[in-house]
């Protein structure tokens, strides 16, 4: 069984609630080690360390931090064959193009650029004013952050290694992490990487500490205690937004990513003219890592066109021709099975697939939906949905307005992509739905299937409620997803020597 | 009976509720016309009017948006003296020096600079990555934005005029604005300024819409209304986090001032060698607006020397020759004395004032408190809690090691100020104690007493909660403030006739 890593120790749970072991989702066997479900005291410990460790780390230097996170980034680079390789066996996710070739280096790098944003301090926002005697800058929260992480990205949105932690870090709060239970063993090994980068810095003991899991009635606890400060979580809307419920109550800020449906609008000159490589754009988009991306696009609206029926033949074929997908925990599969009974019963028909997950192990047919613009604008509260895996859902519109009809009603969204044909003749249509659909989605994106979400500055990945809860951050992309974990801090006619130095 | 201000419309309510009128606090003497509490139908009338106006106001330049607000300035300056006069019979501020001399001023300044901020674009935020294809910036929330001001600011804050509002329409948001039942005449007056100024413009009817009052089930069906894209609330905690709450379920950001006890630690070098000039400055401060600021200091701790119990002496002889305060309603006399005789009941004790509101209207003395460091910390949950109005709590502390507890004991705080010594014997402890306060309280000040909140982009007018709701931003300062009503906005891919030209 192994032990929390708490202020610096690994240790045995102090109340233990349970326990429970990986499962490979290729084949569904359990191996390896027994994890512990911790309770209340060992919360207590973890939110007590960080606690202790708030005023030093605040004072730590850019060198120091930026240091300790090359540092760390080496070893994961160093140990990355080992991490993928543990990463696979519990996630289902291929080594090759994925962890090894794709998602270790991405890891690498953000905690690079984290790092570098560390050293320039272009987080801080620094503003002064000398005629009134008024300085500004970022700040550390002065509290631990939380960092969940999801079930799809065993490396890069790990709690202990991704962009919520990297951000916490930079932004001077220790960071507690808390391991998505489909891959503890990878997480278990990043955090030995994390403790002897740690080892190497001068930083407290407590700056990272990891409760591999708790009971929801625990985390709820966690969620609300005034010593937290904010809460980084990647995965539901129903464990999001309860977690934010609760910190809502002990004043921890929630930055929460909740996923989406993704919409893409075929626009009928692209349809007619283009819809062939349209259709192989899309299958290779819609069927990276089993469908299970946040930005997976899971709703297609196709325009009325001569082509449009044949396209939706042409994908219903090319999904059926698919392997069925890996999928990454038996959750994911019973998730679809009821999405796809709930779409259903919408009134979406299927095209291709099943309703049933099959073996070995996890898998799920490749599954294609589809519903008319009528039926699903009189129950499009259930049929925008998220049905997280391999399924997509076409929506065949008639018309401009009923495309409009679509964009408007929608949720708030991470990414919304518009699909132009080349001649100029989608050009008014796009501009139009543009507009409405702007101020739906985080990303907007031109002929392009959104999956991939860059490391750049200028990327944005959050979006309008219910896909994320605030829509004036990015959870993605250095630094401005570090500011996300700080607070104004403003000094007021205070002497120099007792103001940060870039201000005086 | 006056109608609410809804599409451009003076309107009677669809659904009547009850009706008030406005108090003068100097008398306690009802005047005036009747003002209508207004019911749900009315609240879906103002968001679908916003909601119609969204897309329009999106497109709007920075030239229409900024020319309102410069004409909506003009407007309130040239009608500043009646302003004052309704403002001063309905709050008891007094016009000079108050309201026509400072707060009138404020208030049209404060919508300049916010027109500045919408001509030169200094909110967007804009990051363009030309390598990747990616751009983005803020813009609008796509929502209406419903702006509730306080009781203690009739201009500067109101929810038609002060920085929320001015916020809001630079981020292209429609405002709903709502009174506070305190100054209806003065929001009214405004309302006809703001409404003379949207029809010079080409601006949209509903970019301003004015409901006066709801009741409070109304007002949490209003926050949770997904229409709704975010919450600018200055006020008590208790109504902010109610509609914080509600916010949370529809998805609207919420952004809450909710006032705070704005700890002074007076240190032991400025108590031997300034005791009285200190106390002179407190007394001016404190005694501001009757003690009636967000940011007044409410918490004096001062340290054990032999001129504490003279100071002591000196502030409470002070506050026995002060006038009693002029309150701004009748609910803040009840408030106070709620707040003295929980106080007293934590074992704090009268020094001077009294436990009673006193007439004629609505009026109190100034009321110090003190007790003992060891008794407030045993009991800091309750003593730190404000008393809003002319009501200061001193606590004696003994040592630099009960200082340094009661700053991490504080909850979040606007503000906290350390007060030292010229001649350096202070230093240290100042070092060290605003260490440990630096991160409870949103603006540090040395050696001068916090009310006032400058108009300055390195302000920041906030702080952790329960002082605010988010640390990450400020109410105050321009173009900082507009950012809390934006959404971050991401173009990748996008051709560049339909992305915004400063973008491209």
């Amino acid at each position: 069984m192994h032990g929390n890593w708490i202020a610096g120790q690994w240790r045995a749970p102090i109340e233990q609630m349970g326990e429970w072991q990986a499962v490979d989702p290729r084949s569904a066997e359990v191996f390896g080690d027994a994890f512990p479900i911790s309770g209340r005291a060992d919360v207590d410990a973890a939110l007590s360390a960080a606690t202790a460790a708030v005023q030093t780390l605040a004072q730590a230097s850019n060198a120091q931090i930026a240091d300790f996170l090359d540092d760390y980034a080496a070893r994961i680079e160093a140990e990355l064959p080992a991490l993928a390789e543990i990463a696979e066996r519990e996630t289902g996710l291929p080594q090759t193009p994925r962890l090894l070739s794709v998602e270790g280096p991405r890891t690498v790098n953000q905690l690079r650029l984290a790092a570098a944003a560390a050293r320039d301090d272009s987080w801080r926002d620094a503003v002064i004013d000398r005629e009134n005697g008024i300085a500004r800058w970022r700040e550390s929260l002065g509290k631990a952050v939380w960092c969940i992480g999801p079930n799809n990205f065993p490396l890069a949105f790990n709690g202990i290694s991704g962009s919520d932690f990297a951000s916490a870090i930079v932004a001077r709060n220790p960071v507690i992490a808390k391991a998505h239970p489909g891959h503890p063993n990878t997480t278990l090994k990043l955090a030995q990487l994390a403790e002897a980068a740690l080892q190497a810095s001068d930083l407290p003991a407590a700056t990272v500490q990891l409760i591999h899991h708790l009971q929801p009635e625990d985390g709820l606890r966690m969620a609300a205690d005034p010593r937290l400060g904010a809460i980084g979580f990647t995965g539901s809307q129903r464990s999001g937004l309860a977690l934010k419920s609760a910190a809502d109550r002990g004043g921890a800020l929630s930055y929460l990513e909740l996923g989406s449906v993704n919409p893409v609008f075929l626009l009928p000159g692209a349809a007619s003219a283009d819809s062939e490589s349209f259709a192989s754009a899309f299958v290779a988009g819609a069927s990276l890592g089993g469908g299970q991306f946040c930005t997976n696009p899971g709703l297609l609206v196709l325009p009325h066109a001569a082509s449009a029926q044949s396209l939706l033949q042409h994908l219903a074929q090319a999904y059926q021709q698919l392997p069925p997908a890996q999928l990454l925990s038996q959750a994911v599969a019973s998730g679809l099975a009821n999405a796809i009974s709930s779409l259903c019963a919408a009134g979406a028909e299927l095209c291709a697939g099943a309703a049933q997950s099959c073996g070995p192990g996890y898998k799920f047919p490749w599954t294609l939906l589809s519903v008319s613009a009528d039926d699903y604008l009189a129950r499009s509260q259930v049929l925008q949905q998220e049905a997280f895996g391999p399924l997509t859902l076409v929506v065949h519109s008639a018309t401009a307005g009923q495309r409009q009809a679509i964009a408007t009603g929608l949720e708030g969204q991470l990414t919304g992509t518009l699909w132009l044909g080349s001649d100029g003749s989608d050009n008014a249509e796009a501009a139009e739905l543009g507009r409405w659909l702007r101020p739906k989605v985080g990303r907007l994106l031109e002929n392009k299937l959104p999956p991939g979400v860059a490391l750049s500055p200028a990327m944005h990945h959050g979006g309008p409620f219910p896909s994320s809860v605030h829509a004036g951050f990015s959870a993605v992309g250095m630094p401005g997803a570090i500011t996300r974990f700080t607070q104004l801090a403003c000094y007021d006619n205070v002497g120099a020597e007792r103001i940060p130095e870039p201000l005086r």
